[in-house]
Parts: structure tokens; C-alpha cells; sequence
């Protein structure tokens, strides 16, 4: 077998889900909403399936979801793109990420990455020949350290794989940081492949910021989002590239080779979903930060000291506070198993030594089950 | 961009099925059925999106699917296997040899492959680093060169990669030829990547034996299987590997890296599919044998040599009796563009020189279809 697959250990995601159900936890690990996603979407969907269209759609994607993605892209961002040559329908946000790494790298060529960091990155850039270059921010404001982000780049860097709104940290990148990492990728011609998942899931005035739309970076960068984020169907697995021409052919041949295809129904309703106004898409971040709230303030009753969230469906908390003497695996497994409380270990984020203090509750889950995992945690703090 | 990538050609399935869009010809190219399969799969893949479980199933396939794996194999091949530790779930048989691979090889293995071969086959064992050893069967029988299949075998060899039923030689391999290869892998200490998408799709008494039924081979087969191609729904992508413990381990580590899971959904109807009675596979068969017959005839009538087959969706035919000069790209653009009839060249399937005066012509199609499309070749021919 392959050694550095046999390496991998299973998802953390995956780990924790399976002991919440074991113990019979709430589940704030793994981030996905214990509701679905509109109600439109789904009977279209449902009704995709009945109309005789269940064959292999077009390898790049069904065209009205591909020119739904294109109109979204001029919508939220300005930016244009010709949904018939750069718009990839993917399997999900992680083969996204597989075939835009896939496309752009050769054996050899380095990847900035920065932790904490999506445990597929480091796998999939390793699989690849590709050499990881890691850069850490560090918490509670999760700064972007510039001198070392530029010492990371150099002759050999290829791309930088980019997650903002970024998980765990529910961090949006500013237009200065942006900024900075263009100028980087400019001076030593490199690419960026952008983990855009969480692009609409931004509180508190803070707007997601697409790095492809800064000057000079149209043509550097392969930008990723995911039907399972924007509408609360994480099983669903849709997601889109949006690339130039030119890297979304590559980034295609990629798909080709892993996937081929995604369900055509599927890919229908999320046409359609992504032709919502913009109440719904308003909603869904004033729904989700309204959530943040709720679980930040009860983490912050407890003790835990709770680091602020821009973006995403995550929240970061220092469980030191609590007197808890362990480390983040630790700390997650007791209150899976003496609180019934699943969270998610920091240190899953990163390689090597790290921050062994955080625990990640993901808060999109319905109120009152908000409500009851805070109060299980006080009943036992 | 990725130099291997990059020279991978647009798969010659979607450059088929496009011209045969913009010339209007019928499209007897890319291997799909023209009509959807079973009502009560459709229903239950409608009914399951309005239950309230679209989000992520678990990683390697929701637990029915699981088991309804499982017991198709006990039923059909007396296969016992654990459906918890030994089936995973992935997004079509695409993506199930690509994280098969993944999931054996190192860089520097090398893979044995036969031709004439699916086009994913050849870029991804090289995007691993892995070296291709090619062994071609020779047409009109296709039979295995055992000498030559043996010599392909050597000390670095780490896989072989199985196509039977084979697309695009309609060969079903022989339970010799198949014991001769268990012999190879016995003897080299070498695994098997068994991609059987058309083991339900097998003619006039013409049986599917998995290799990894034979004596010694359960722990040596990742053994593929598909949903497209047993219930006519290709565009579902939903795929799955019976594998050995320790190798299906690992291809979900693969799979969590390429796709990380598949439509719930859909993963719950193939689960109902898979449950349907003998007669359903019987039914399948002969439907499909029955326009083997149609085509064959028609083409044979036209003055095709056409070869014989055992399974599969497609009929390959020597056009040389037809007194066209040039090759088969050339004759399959030719009757696209001017008999109205698409077909593959199966020069597609091979890696340099081959034989190039076979078309591959697809006969999942309906029989009144298949019958026009006879008749546009007759007026022209
Ligand atoms: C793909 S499983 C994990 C879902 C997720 O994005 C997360 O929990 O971080
Ligand atoms: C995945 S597209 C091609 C379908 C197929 O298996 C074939 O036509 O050979």
C-alpha cells in the first residue's frame, strides 16, 4: 500500500463524529447544519431526478449551473467569467481542492500553505511529489506573519492554497493581507488556489473578498465554492472552480481522471439555489451569527475564553480557563464522554507541535441544541 | 500547470458525444442508456433528498449501501464480506480506481495494464509516479498473450489493473485466463485493481467471475463495482470497492482526500437497487443482449466485420469491408459528420501504434434508436 496514505490517519472529522454517536453527544465537531437547505432546492432536486435526465451530464458541469456560478461570480464580486470555459463543476469542495493542487503542481514544486490549515491539504500536496511550505498564524488575532509568508515563498513555489473565510479560525482575510499575498504571488509567479467554501458565511459587516478579483490576480488563481456551505446540504458534494481558461482546462482534465461527473439533479438545484436573491444569502450569514452569538456567549459563561469569528462555522475557545489538565484531544474526549459535548482538537489543524489549548465548536446547528450543548457544559463545569 | 496534465487529452468520450451534438447524429460514442433506470430507484433517491439526511453520510458509504454491497457479492459470487471494514462507498468507478491506485502504488511501481484500455487508466498511474508495463490482446479474439503478460510481471510490479467485463472488447475473461493472472500475482506478491462495472452485463450464458474469488486472491483484489452501469443511471456517479480490510483502509483514506463521500441520497436508492430481484439482472442481460443482436446485425448487414460479445455495452466493428480509406478517428468523424452516427475509435484505448480500422459502437440504447441508426449507415454506405 502507499506509505504516506497508510500514514494519514482518518479524518479527525470523521473520529470525532463516530464517537459522538457512541456516546450519544451533540455533535459540534464535524461542521455541518442539523437542518437542510431550502426547500426549493431540494424538490428540484427530487424532481431532476424524475425527468429522464440521469445520464452523464457534460464533464465540466450541467451549463445552468455552470452560468449560475458565472452570474454569482459578477454579482457578489464583479467578476467575469465565461461559464463555458471557466467554470468547473466539481464533487465537492475537496475534489476541488485535489484537481486545482493536481493541475498546478509537479513533482518538486513547493506549496504555501498556511496552519492552521484543512487536514486534506497536507496529504494531497505530499501525494503529489509537491513539496509544503507551512506558515503559521498565530491566535488569539491570527495575524498574518508577513515577514515569514514572504520567506516562504521562493524559486520553487508554485502556488499557495489559500482558505478564507478560514477554517478553524473564522478568520476573513482583509483586502490588506490580500494585498500583500498578491504582491507575493506576482513577484515570484505563482499561483493561488483559493478555499472559498465559507465565501457567504461572513458576520458583522465583514465581506469575503475574493483574492482572484484583486488587481493583477485574474489569471493566478483558482477559485473554489461549495453548494453544501451556501445551502446547508453538506452531502450534496457540488462544488465549483472558477478558474481562467487556461487553468480550468487543466483543472478539468484533472476531474476527468478522479471523478468525471457530478450528479446531474443535483447540480440543477444548485442552479437554482444559487439564483436566490440576496435576502436569502443575507439571511443565511444573519441566521448563522445570530448562532455564533448564542454558543460564543454561552462558551464565554462557562469560562472558555472565545476568540472572535468573522467568518465560517466555526469558534475557536481556550478551554484553560476551565482548569482542564490535558491537551485539545484530551479536553474533546472528556466532554464527549463526561459532558456530552463533541468538539473538535486545534491541534488536528496542524503538523507537528501546535497550540494544544483550543477546542473548535462548530455553532450551525439549530438554536436550542445550541442552548442544551451550553448547558450540559455548565451542568459539568 | 501539471506537464502530465497538461498533455492529457479532453477524454475522447466528451469529444465524441459534443460533435455528435453539433452534427445532430445519433450518439453511439460515450457508453450510456438512452432511457433511465428502474421508477422505484428514481422514487427513493426523490423521497430520500425530502427526509432531512443531506448532509455528510459517513466517509466510506451510508450503512445500507454498505450492506447491500455486501450482499450482492455473497449472492452473486459467495463473496463474504464485512460491509463496516471492507466496502467503501465512492463517486463512481472513476473515482474508485483513481483512489484504488492511490490507495496500492508508490512512485516508482509498476502496473500492469491491458489493452486496449479506459483512458483514465494510463495519466493516473503516471500522476502517482507509477510506471505503466502494457500488455495488448489482439483482436479478433482477445485473448491473453500468457507469455507476454508474464513477462510484463516482474520485481517492482505492485498491480495489476482488470477490465472484465472489458470495455471496449466486449471480452468477459475465462476462469483459465483469470487463474493464470491469480498465478502472476501469487508469485510476484501483487495486487489487483478489478474494475467489473459490466459484471451484470454479460451474454448468452457468458459469466462474470471476480477475481477475487479465486483461491488465494481475497486479500490481493480492491474488486469495483458501479451503480451507473447496473441500473442505467451513469450521470449518479456512485461507485464502490469490496476490498480486503487492510486495503480498503486505505482506498478511504484515498477517498477522503478525492471526494470524502457521496450523495447520501442517491448512496440510499442504489442501496434499494442493489436489493431487486434476480429477474431484474437476468432482465437487465437480456434486454441488453437482445440489442447486442440488433446492432450487430445491422452493422454486419452494412458489410461490417463485426466481433463477437460476451459483455459490456459495446460492439466493436471492422470497417476495412467498407472500403474506407483512412483511420478510425477519420471513419469516426466521417459517419458522425455525414451518416449521422457517432461512434469511438478504438485507437482511443491504446497508447501509440495500434490497430486502427475498429469502431466501438455503444448498443445500450433504445431498440428504435439503435434501428435508425443502422438505417442513416445504410443510406450512406
Ligand atoms: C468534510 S468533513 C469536515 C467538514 C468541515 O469542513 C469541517 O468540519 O471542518
Ligand atoms: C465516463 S464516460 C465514458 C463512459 C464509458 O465507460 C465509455 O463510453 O467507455
Amino acid at each position: 500500500p502507499n506509505s504516506l496514505l497508510s500514514n494519514v490517519g482518518t479524518t479527525i472529522f470523521t473520529v470525532m463524529s463516530a464517537l459522538a454517536v457512541q456516546h450519544g453527544s451533540i455533535n459540534l465537531g464535524q461542521g455541518f447544519p442539523d437542518t437542510d437547505g431550502p426547500e426549493d432546492v431540494l424538490r428540484t432536486a427530487a424532481e431532476a431526478l424524475l425527468d429522464g435526465r440521469n445520464q452523464y451530464p457534460p464533464m465540466t458541469g450541467v451549463p445552468e449551473l455552470r452560468r449560475a456560478v458565472a452570474a454569482t461570480n459578477a454579482r457578489f464580486y464583479g467578476l467575469e467569467v465565461d461559464p463555458d470555459s471557466e467554470v468547473v463543476v466539481t464533487s465537492g469542495a475537496t475534489e476541488a481542492i485535489t484537481a486545482s493542487l493536481m493541475a498546478l503542481v509537479n513533482p518538486g514544486d513547493e506549496v504555501v500553505l498556511i496552519e492552521p490549515l484543512y487536514d486534506t491539504y497536507l496529504p494531497v500536496v505530499r501525494l503529489l511529489g509537491a513539496i509544503p511550505r507551512l506558515v503559521r498564524l498565530t491566535p488569539p488575532k491570527w495575524e498574518l506573519p508577513r515577514a515569514e509568508l514572504a520567506a516562504a515563498f521562493g524559486p520553487k513555489t508554485k502556488a499557495i492554497l489559500l482558505n478564507t473565510p478560514m477554517n478553524p479560525t473564522g478568520k476573513v482575510f482583509t483586502g490588506a493581507e490580500l494585498a500583500f499575498i498578491a504582491e507575493l504571488l506576482q513577484k515570484h509567479d505563482a499561483y493561488a488556489i483559493c478555499d472559498e467554501v465559507y465565501e457567504h458565511l461572513t458576520f458583522d459587516g465583514w465581506k469575503h473578498i475574493p483574492l482572484m478579483t484583486l488587481p493583477g490576480l485574474r489569471d493566478r488563481c483558482l477559485r473554489i465554492g461549495s453548494a453544501g456551505k451556501t445551502f446547508s446540504l453538506t452531502g450534496w458534494k457540488v462544488g465549483y472552480i472558477t478558474a481562467p481558461k487556461a487553468l480550468a482546462a487543466v483543472a478539468a482534465k484533472a476531474h476527468q481522471n478522479l471523478v468525471f461527473t457530478t450528479p446531474p439533479n443535483l447540480q440543477r438545484a444548485v442552479a437554482v439555489g444559487l439564483g436566490k436573491d440576496d435576502a436569502y444569502f443575507a439571511q443565511l450569514s444573519a441566521d448563522l451569527a445570530a448562532r455564533r452569538d448564542r454558543l460564543s456567549e454561552g462558551l464565554a459563561r462557562i469560562g472558555f475564553t472565545v476568540l472572535p469569528v468573522q467568518g465560517s462555522y466555526f469558534v475557536t475557545a481556550d478551554f484553560r480557563p476551565l482548569g482542564f489538565n490535558g491537551d485539545d484531544v484530551a479536553f474533546c474526549r472528556h466532554i464527549t464522554e463526561q459532558a456530552g459535548v463533541t468538539a473538535i482538537p486545534v491541534t488536528a489543524f496542524y503538523e507537528g507541535a501546535a497550540p494544544n489549548h483550543f477546542a473548535r465548536f462548530a455553532f450551525c446547528k439549530r438554536p436550542e441544541v445550541l442552548d442544551e450543548a451550553v448547558a450540559r457544559l455548565v451542568r459539568h463545569f
